[in-house]
């Protein structure tokens, strides 16, 4: 079916792509909500069927804005494919990224309104799936609306990919990315899918960690002992596993795992620079966490160490008795789960390796130590001094009307990771969804003057982007 | 219902009580299977009707040797008391002390034979409760048998205290002793429930280990938080309760809290003497335990270590996620389950302050910490020097033919320390079990030659006990 021309055409060619935005806003808002009011719960069985409905809606509607559509099935939800349509000629290609399912909505009872019901308070519009992510791939798509619509020319081909299972780990993605790995190999890929720091500061998120998960067992006796009648003349696994896990991390917060450090790529001072900008309160921050007083490694800010410094966390314990009251045994075992966070440019493997390397020589003879390494995922960094990045700067502050700042992740963001591996490309994160957006929880808004604003970026952003690649 | 004579009473009269035992020892053997294939498993509400029919069975048997008996219902199972013909005036009066009820037999599937259908083989009586205690108890009562069936004359009173309860903690035993306080005021308890290190190794069990148990839980932030969002800038709970754990002991095995040995009695060189008779072998003792080494506080036996000294153990560790696979977290708390082990003289209340003490101040300030005591026990200590431990340790001698020994237990058995509680009265414990006795697992067994040398201590035992008082 050829792409059609929006009803409007007529007046809209008159028109800038920014004016057309302004002056199509509501419209755009109402269909906002229309997209929100599908329950497109990836999760859960029973919305099945709905989930299936709203990959059809965005599919009709990205055909309506004038794009070509694909709907294709895999195993689990179906992933919708949107292109502009393409002219002659080897043009850069982009690819942007969103999904169309949502987390679920429970606990409902906490929502001050209905999930699926979308409502407008003040600048915000409350809905699940209003921030994460309908609404910001949303925005992307009426940036190419209003260039189409208005007559406009882009600079470049353009490929939407919004899957249906962000929220249950994107099973499907990978094997859908080689599959198609011809038609969407591309110049960049931009993701709108993460957050910006505050309404004045627009930003590129050009880095994530990574992660090499550990499980350590400490084995003690054959099978748990009377602590009365044994105990005193055997080691405690517990014990022993405490004593391990209190070595890994010296008192100014740094692990003390050799090597540990080794591939960790210094921050440079421009990047220091950026996250120093960024806001913080130590008081609030503290209160918002719920801890007595923050803790981290020396030498580093909070914001530094929560995204551009390695970690190592224990995720859990466990040993012996953990009922009511109490079991006096010495208990067989003891086992902890560990979970290192990895910065350019650690490899999972590598940090899984030294740290049960490490802990295999503090490990007393008087226990047995079993390590097993668990997943893994390699850190992300696009250089922020390259010329993709410094277009997308600028165009975040055309867009937003504020100097961006440059972002690190502390999370990981693996499909950031699998573009780069299937199709060779780097990823753009531009993210619009603010710190108090409540994604994942009851009450998610977004806020609409981001939805215009990064509807705006949109309508910017290709023109910079192929100017890059060419210069 | 008076006393009656047993039926062998006329040429009984004839022999000193230890050649009636010889005599009698195969019949013997057949009543103490008629008892042990009551299936008196007392944590089993489908066994009830079985704990009161063996009660009964136990009362009429006392009945039948010549004791006076009572059969006291309680909330619970039923005690059982059984006093030897009281003579007139201020005799010594010592308490035996037993229990018919029995461990639960499973799994049944271990077993060689039949739990509850008694098996000879060479020396050894098969049968859920054969060593622990019905075939222990009941060769005092043979003794006892013994002594008035041959025509002697006890030097003393005794009383059978026979309860159903001991397997799941002795809940009506107390409030029982209370009760009949004045009837059951003695000079002595004697309770033959312990074990002994071999057959060549009689022994007097002369101290038991307290306990205090206190519970440890370390708060983070207020929820589970984002490991790669948040992690690095605040403190992990599992991470500092792995670190005030791995403090509370150096490497030689010494617990660091200070006054933790304050009011610790060192052993005597007498008792250091005793303690070093007892077999070890170090590498089989490992083996049995299934752990790689031993480890126990420098400076001090294997043996020393379980039994005569203090220890701090950690019987369970809870934090964060224990399931399948990782959950990158920082958990909102950690916490452990510890219990001391005491000796005398210290106080469980004292030791749990002194922990907690200890803990707060090594707790940093960017976590919280709360501490929750748990239940305490006091250790016990007989002074083995005192005439009735001696007088003791002279009839085991006579009774096995072996030079006994002093034994500590590292365990607690609280009815010791209720019975100097509430009758005023200290306790020998004369045990008869040998280490492969199997007590609370499956193909649990009893040493007939143990029975028979039990049942002599029996004959033994009062007329020096009763002169130790004397003298």
């Amino acid at each position: 079916m050829p792409p059609r021309r929006p009803l409007t055409a007529g007046f809209d060619f008159m028109m800038t792509p920014q004016q057309y935005l302004i002056e199509h806003q509501a419209r755009h808002i109402g269909q906002l909500c229309d997209y929100l009011r599908l329950p497109s719960v990836s999760a859960q069985a029973s919305h099945r069927e709905d989930v299936g409905r709203c990959a059809a809606w965005i599919e009709a509607h990205c055909r309506e804005i004038g794009l070509n559509t694909e709907l294709h099935p895999t195993r689990g939800h179906p992933i919708v494919l949107a292109r502009t349509p393409r002219r002659p000629g080897r043009r850069p290609h982009f690819l942007v990224y969103g999904h169309y399912d949502v987390q679920p909505p429970e606990p409902i009872e906490l929502w001050a309104s209905p999930p699926f019901e979308p409502r407008v308070e003040g600048h915000s519009l409350f809905a699940r799936g209003a921030s994460d992510n309908k609404g910001q791939h949303f925005a992307h798509l009426k940036a190419v609306e209003a260039v189409l619509a208005t007559g406009g020319e882009l600079p470049c081909d353009l490929t939407f990919l919004i899957e249906g299972e962000e929220e249950v780990g994107s099973a499907n993605l990978v094997p859908f990315l080689k599959q198609h790995r011809k038609s969407l190999r591309c110049d960049a890929v931009v993701i709108s899918d993460t957050g910006m720091p505050a309404r004045t500061l627009p930003a590129l998120t050009y880095a994530l960690r990574g992660i090499a998960a550990l499980e350590v067992i400490v084995r003690g006796p054959s099978r748990d002992l009377h602590s009365g009648i044994f105990g005193g003349s055997l080691d405690n696994p517990a014990m022993a596993l405490a004593r391990m896990l209190a070595a890994l991390r010296d008192r100014r917060g740094r692990i003390t795992v050799p090597g540990f450090y080794d591939q960790v790529r210094p921050l440079t001072r421009n990047e220091r620079r950026q996250l120093a900008r960024l806001p913080f309160n130590e008081r609030s921050y503290a209160r918002f966490l719920g801890v007595p007083k923050l803790f981290g490694e020396a030498g580093f800010t909070a914001w530094e160490q929560r995204s551009a410094r390695p970690t190592l966390e224990v995720n859990g314990l466990t040993s012996g008795y953990q009922g009511e009251g109490s079991k006096t045994i010495v208990p067989a075992a003891a086992s902890a789960k560990l979970t290192m966070r990895l910065v350019p440019d650690q490899s999972p493997d590598v940090i899984a390796r030294l740290v049960a390397r490490h802990l295999k020589s503090i490990c007393p003879p008087t226990v047995r130590l079993e390590t097993r390494a668990g997943h893994g995922g390699l850190p992300y960094l696009l250089e922020p001094d390259t010329s993709l990045a410094r277009a997308a700067m600028r165009t975040l502050e055309l867009a937003f009307g504020y100097a961006p700042v440059l972002l690190r992740e502390g999370g990981s963001i693996p499909i950031v990771t699998d573009f780069k591996r299937v199709l060779g490309a780097d990823t753009l994160l531009l993210g619009l969804a603010l710190p108090d957006d409540n994604a994942h929880s009851p009450n998610e808004k977004f806020d609409l003057r981001n939805f215009a604003a990064g509807a705006r970026l949109g309508t910017l952003l290709w023109p910079e982007l192929a100017g890059a690649l060419a210069a």
